[in-house]
């Protein structure tokens, strides 16, 4: 059959846009193939129509002005692709207010507006769809909404920033933290200004993004308790080679008891643990749900050739589709409350600098025993004229563990604050051994 | 708006069969929020009606008539469950003819009469999915027709058989052949006659039918080239621990200049390859592609839970996209041919065992130059009264090495055959190195 075109414009032509231009223009093929429409950018909004631009759209397709995209009816799918939270927010409201189908790249908006936008994509009976926003090499989105559709996802964990796993993973083969970050910055994996990398911000709102499409209730971004790699120890690196353990700054998003806990923060993850194994600048997201087991996806980092091949893939299913509503609108039907802080539970690890003198050990086990957190693996070491503590506990409330590591801080042996940090693993953390 | 019940037969009702029914009763919210209707299972063809079974569906519901589904022109999908070919094939075709859209599990009946079930689809404007025959456990389909619609994927790399990987990760550990495969039948991963999965056959049927999805082109199962486990010397497994990699039986599908081939073969695995990283009886599919340079999913082998999981996931996509025809009937739009026998492309590893002589090694240098192989690494070594090669290929096409070989082999100074394993590394050869 001779088929029709499918109009679409899109929100931006900077590297993202103009990759989904030309991937498009490449794959129309395809495309038409899947779907039986022929899909062609009609319209693409930038703000400066005489810069020069790597892969310039048709003549009269450039528009300066959001009214040439919102008040052309036969435009039926808008690629979201300038990011920033506004305009692009209003826009991409407006648009859906118009009945027009949305794909968006764009994490912020989605982390930080999105109640409002699938609201209103709800009541036009639009479709807003993100794969693009979150890992957008890893159809991690689809994979939830789609195939694991009547899965109960319960656990996500994620290593979803590329920057901070090359960092890592760098600082792990005795490089510092800062020479790390120079070697990120020189190849790419990191911007001049790496705040949003490092301090866990980008990851979570990935997280937020993910935990709400596997749960089904929205994660406000603010509910997303987040710390990065910046303050992270030497020691504690060393201390993890030791368990035969690596840091990762790990995103993790549990639904407890119809509760929801979403954390991103640098984690002990076991050698034999699928999420140990991703190294340098690449990400990996493990669901964990009750008739699959455990899916682990892993890919390179992603560029713009790869985000503009999830945002074309979710314009190929609003397409596929369209009038059906199939597991589009319905992903946020129910409203979980947040589990409250200091109750997450996981295993954790600790290091606490002691005077070297009897009784210490039994003060900082007292301490924890008070409040029931029992001790897997305990090594005591000389430490020049002192003696450092390593403890891995049994599984914790983080509440419970904080308060008994207040405690050991305000003991007058104690010379420094311990940080305790989760430990991630499929063994028990009493298998864990001391090398 | 209330939502108009969606009737659906099983032909089936074992394992997987009452696993759907479970599934399906108990997610139908899930199913319905995800798709508007709501499913019900109004039939299930059986041999016996009368035995007992371990989620008995309602009254009236199982039936042994193959008619009472094919002419109830109000069941609208049809989950085949049943497995075999004959007679799955002939219930498939007819109900296809009858424009019933089907969702199957069965490797066996996709890989051996798929050409003629598509076609039948394809006429019928019907659907025919197939996620449950493949790794249930992994939306590999899904994720190949769907989120990359438009990336080329050029190859295919899988560990698609639990019971073989279970068993090398064992024989790594140090058991023999014969233990590590009695281990797996005691723990449930192999069946009483493992012949399938050991002999790479089972693992075949899986890799048609993914090579078939990744490049839109039919696999005929007799054009797989498959060899297993079952003849792994020792020496092999202890050879590539020295080198750093692991033995795994490892499916290829490879898009070479237009030109398809699919094997499956045990291949030594580079230790910093995400294949080597997949043991026990977990599997996991790598798929490379343009727009997406590698995605990796992993998970533990699939039960009867996954595999309903993924019949059920691929009815709600079909209820999703009924009348829209998405990505479905155009799966396999071009016949590529197969690539020629012995034009395969790989870096190998061989072992051969020679009389301590002066020139051997030139000898066998010289049968390789000749056929412009060139060797990445050579390791001889004292061996008793003789000494034993270990060579590394650079990459090199099957056929010339194959003729190599052969004419290293009736050298006098051969003590044995070698055979040859390929090499799976995303470093260099150059760059392994002997421990």
């Amino acid at each position: 059959m001779p088929s029709a075109d499918l109009r679409v414009a899109l929100l931006g032509y900077g590297t993202v846009g103009s990759a989904v231009n030309r991937l498009l223009t490449r794959s129309a093929d395809d495309i038409e193939r899947a779907t039986g429409r022929r899909v062609q950018v009609v319209r693409a909004l930038v703000r400066d129509l005489d810069k020069e631009r790597d892969y310039p759209p048709e003549p009269g397709v450039l528009t300066a002005d959001i009214r040439d995209i919102v008040e052309d009816d036969d435009i039926a799918i808008v690629a979201e692709v300038m990011g920033g939270v506004e305009p692009a927010g209003e826009y991409v409201l407006e648009l859906l207010h118009r009945g027009k189908h949305i794909v968006s790249a764009n994490k912020q908006l989605v982390a930080r507006r999105g109640g409002e936008l699938f609201a209103a994509a709800l009541e036009a009976k639009a479709q807003l769809r993100f794969e693009a926003s979150v890992c957008a090499a890893i159809p991690v989105i689809k994979v939830l909404r789609e195939a694991l559709v009547v899965t109960n996802v319960h656990r996500v964990l994620g290593i979803v920033n590329g920057t901070t796993n090359f960092v890592l993973t760098e600082m792990e083969s005795g490089k510092s933290y800062d020479e790390a970050l120079a070697e990120a910055q020189e190849r790419g994996f990191a911007e001049a200004d790496p705040t949003d990398d490092v301090s866990g911000a980008d990851a979570a709102a990935k997280m937020a993004i993910l935990a709400g499409a596997a749960f089904n209730s929205r994660v406000e971004l603010e509910h997303v308790d987040y710390s990065g790699i910046d303050a992270i120890d030497p020691a504690d690196l060393a201390a993890a080679h030791e368990l035969d353990m690596t840091i990762r700054l790990v995103g993790a998003a549990r639904l407890v008891n119809g509760q929801v806990d979403v954390r991103v923060e640098p984690a002990l993850v076991d050698r034999h643990h699928p999420l140990a194994a991703v190294e340098g600048a690449f990400n990996a997201v493990m669901l964990q749900g009750d008739a699959i087991r455990e899916i682990t996806l892993e890919v390179t980092g992603a560029g713009a050739t790869e985000t503009a091949s999830a945002v074309i893939a979710d314009m190929a299913s609003v397409i596929g589709t369209m009038g059906t509503g199939f597991v589009q609108n319905d992903g946020f039907w129910r409203e979980l409350p947040r589990l409250p802080a200091g109750e997450s539970r996981s295993p954790f690890f600790f290091r606490v600098a002691v005077e070297d003198r009897p009784g210490v050990l039994a003060r900082v086990a007292e301490e924890l025993a008070k409040r029931e957190i029992s001790v897997a693996r305990l090594l005591q070491r000389q430490n020049g004229t002192g003696a450092v503590l390593h403890v891995v506990t049994h599984e914790a409330k983080s509440g419970a563990l904080a308060e008994a590591l207040n405690a050991v801080s305000s003991l007058d042996e104690v010379r420094m604050r311990p940080t305790p940090l989760p430990v991630i693993s499929d063994r028990g953390v009493e298998e864990l051994g001391w090398a």
